[in-house]
């Protein structure tokens, strides 16, 4: 059967439940602890932070398949079915006998996956009753798919995003404003430890850890407010696994089989949705393929961190996850990858890595670029610094079939465009990128201090 | 039968011929003239500035189908088929009986719908062993466009961006670089044309037509280069026929009778484009509807222009064509649709404007940003300025059948989207943006001006 450039499934094909791949493993990640009594968090004490249900699939970790309500299912309509590509013009440039396929999530104005999780949490606020919901952003994806997924729904959405972003990616904030979010530079003097924060540093940029820390207050002191996060969460990785659901489905109408699945690397949200399906193969024995995490060299939680409970925020008011980390005072060099640039990862892809299931790789920023480049020339996309992560790997697999001409299935996740990246692209075209590997004792430092439990 | 959110054709279903309305119109366009001598120009005269096989597509107004090369066919499916999209939520929350379609052109690297002659103009001057081309570019989309085409058929590409947007628009000028194109701000001392402007007005941002001329002069003194224009050229509207053709065919697959097309009008190449086979069907009398076009009030070729012959840009070196014009030296107002900005009108379009074919409307700027911003919260894609002209009337007809209760049919062309348009939208979202109507005494001024032919 010749397969087609892009494969589309019909609305009648999309999935209509999400997939929780934490019922098939063995074993489970185990739970979030509370930040104070070292507990592991109940529903009641999940309640407060996030809404109920989306408390409830937190912690479930047993229904394999979980109902994806109309109003989301109406949703993704207006966006997905995202297209799983045949990157015909890519294997022809490289000369490589493998058939390389990429899931692109990047058609939506939020340009990335976040979408998928966004309306989700929003939607669950919505049929609680609340008003609105708080949120950080750092790179801007999630800002902006949560902006629109709440002016879909009509609730309000406050989003706290970090000072240097907010300054240096005035056009991010402008789309979220044009979807009607408030949007405060982080750290700002609304919230008391956002003033204290700035008393003591006047002239911070602000980071992720805070605008958290100020969101979660935020959400905490507004009446029918709660606080959402786009990564890292399990709630997150089952919304997304309906990128790996599509891609699976895509797949198996045309008998592909898929030899190894790459995705880049940060919370682990595209990641864990991407493979979710995959490995649940895996966990069953019905199949097998190689799954490979892809993270920056400069921020290498699965290859180079320790699997250790962490805080989840750099300001250590959230709760505590069992994962792979840096440790939260591990400060990741600045580079253009802002998405990736997080400390630990999903408890749910540490989990699956701990056990073998999983592979990772870390890659240099400015080899990254060069593949960013080569892709966007062939294939008519320019790629996100995230996604393009993965497109080096993948692009590194072809080659090495090009060598034992294998005509391996290699699949990526396109998580996204680069549109307001073009900075980094800037450095890049000027020749003005460099390169960051941390110190083992500068690695060490932080994991010393992770907490003892 | 229930109409999905999204058409996508198959491959197979894509067509394999542009359509050239000008084959089934009874008065033709009249011929292009030569500058100097104002006699109708030769295929040879022709061949100097433009590559061989396009020249003869700009003269050839019998042939209906002319085939699509397979390279160019193959470089379509990248990014094509493009969606016919069923606004659902926009029907929902104007609560209009109406239905409303809108062919998404936007869902590439380059933003709109230019890709789709940039890979053709590209590939015929490959063919004929050309080195490179030259253009000129204003907001930015096509000279995007024409560097990814470049890049993809390993030509040369020298993108003339005008001065102001070359520095307004830093992340435009480097997607451009990322595809290799260099670009040079105009006017600038590497032509005769740039340095007698500089000279004259040291401190000028540039204008299109000053473009033009540089690279139109660059063109003809390099070997193996010619030079190639994104819109109003015949050739043009006949690659952009394939947006209407694709929306033709997804139409008829559903069974869906289009009462009313719109389309966005600044040089007549997308909505050219959309409009020729529904053209054709009514000049052919097979069947009937209303085309609209839809111009900015600060620019109103068609409403309120001359049916005359003018120069197409205006240095006054490029060939005059019979077109809808304010004159070649109306200067119009800055709003932030630049692709809308253009003193006339495609021949073809012009032509049928004149024959009753089509009618046209002109909208003020502020009413268009508030239809974007409608559009974007419910529809998830946040449109160019050029195309909102459409969905502000396509809004506008929607309302009406709500007031008749009449079920028609709207489609429109979304041209593309605004990434590379944010400052205009934070002009609109801090309401600094303001509306502006020529007077008839302006518009009298630069028709007084018209060549004497």
């Amino acid at each position: 059967m010749k397969i087609p450039y892009k494969i589309y499934l019909e609305e009648s094909e999309m999935p209509m439940h999400w997939y929780n791949v934490r019922a098939d493993m063995k074993n489970k990640p185990v739970p979030l602890l509370h930040p104070q009594t070292k507990q592991p968090m109940t529903l009641d004490e999940l309640s407060q932070v996030f809404c109920c249900e989306l408390a409830r699939q937190e912690l479930d970790d047993t229904t394999a398949y979980i109902p994806i309500p109309q109003e989301i299912r109406d949703f993704y309509k207006m966006y997905r079915p995202s297209p799983l590509v045949r990157a015909y013009c890519l294997e022809e440039r490289l000369g490589t006998p493998a058939h390389i396929y990429y899931k692109f999530e990047g058609n939506n104005t939020s340009g990335s996956h976040k979408l998928n999780s966004a309306i989700a949490q929003a939607y669950y606020a919505k049929m609680q009753g609340l008003k609105g919901v708080t949120t950080e952003t750092g790179a801007g994806q999630w800002g902006t798919a949560l902006s629109m997924a709440c002016s879909y729904l009509g609730l309000e959405c406050k989003v706290f995003m970090v000072k240097v972003s907010y300054e240096q990616k005035p056009f991010r904030r402008e789309v979220m404003r044009t979807y009607g979010a408030s949007i405060t530079p982080s750290p700002s003097n609304t919230t008391e430890v956002g003033r204290k924060i700035l008393e003591q540093f006047p002239e911070t940029g602000g980071s992720l850890g805070c605008a958290i820390s100020e969101a979660v207050e935020t959400a905490s002191n507004l009446d029918g407010y709660r606080y959402v996060l786009g990564s890292v969460l399990n709630q997150v990785l089952l919304h997304q696994s309906i990128i790996g659901l599509e891609a699976k489905a895509a797949m198996d109408k045309y008998h592909i089989k898929p030899d190894i699945i790459i995705g880049c690397a940060g919370g682990g949200s595209n990641l864990g949705g991407l493979i979710s399906p995959f490995a649940g193969q895996k966990l069953r024995g019905e199949a097998d393929m190689r799954l490979i995490a892809v993270e920056p060299e400069s921020c290498p939680s699965l290859t180079r961190g320790t699997f250790a409970y962490d805080y989840c925020d750099t300001g250590m008011i959230c709760p505590l996850s069992k994962m792979y980390t840096l440790g939260s005072t591990y400060m990741p060099a600045s580079i253009h990858a802002g998405g990736l640039r997080y400390h630990g990862m999903s408890s749910v892809v540490s989990q699956l890595y701990a056990d073998g299931l999983m592979e990772a790789v870390s890659v240099p920023q400015t080899k990254v670029f060069e593949a960013a480049e080569l892709f966007a020339r062939v294939e008519g996309i320019l790629p996100a610094p995230e996604s393009s992560h993965a497109i080096r790997v993948a692009i590194d697999e072809a080659l090495k079939c090009k060598e034992t001409g294998e005509e391996k299935n290699i699949v990526f996740g396109l998580t996204g465009t680069g549109y307001f990246d073009l900075y980094a692209y800037k450095r890049f075209n000027d020749g003005e990128m460099s390169d960051y590997v941390p110190t083992d004792e500068e690695i060490a430092a932080s994991v010393a201090k992770l907490p003892q439990i």
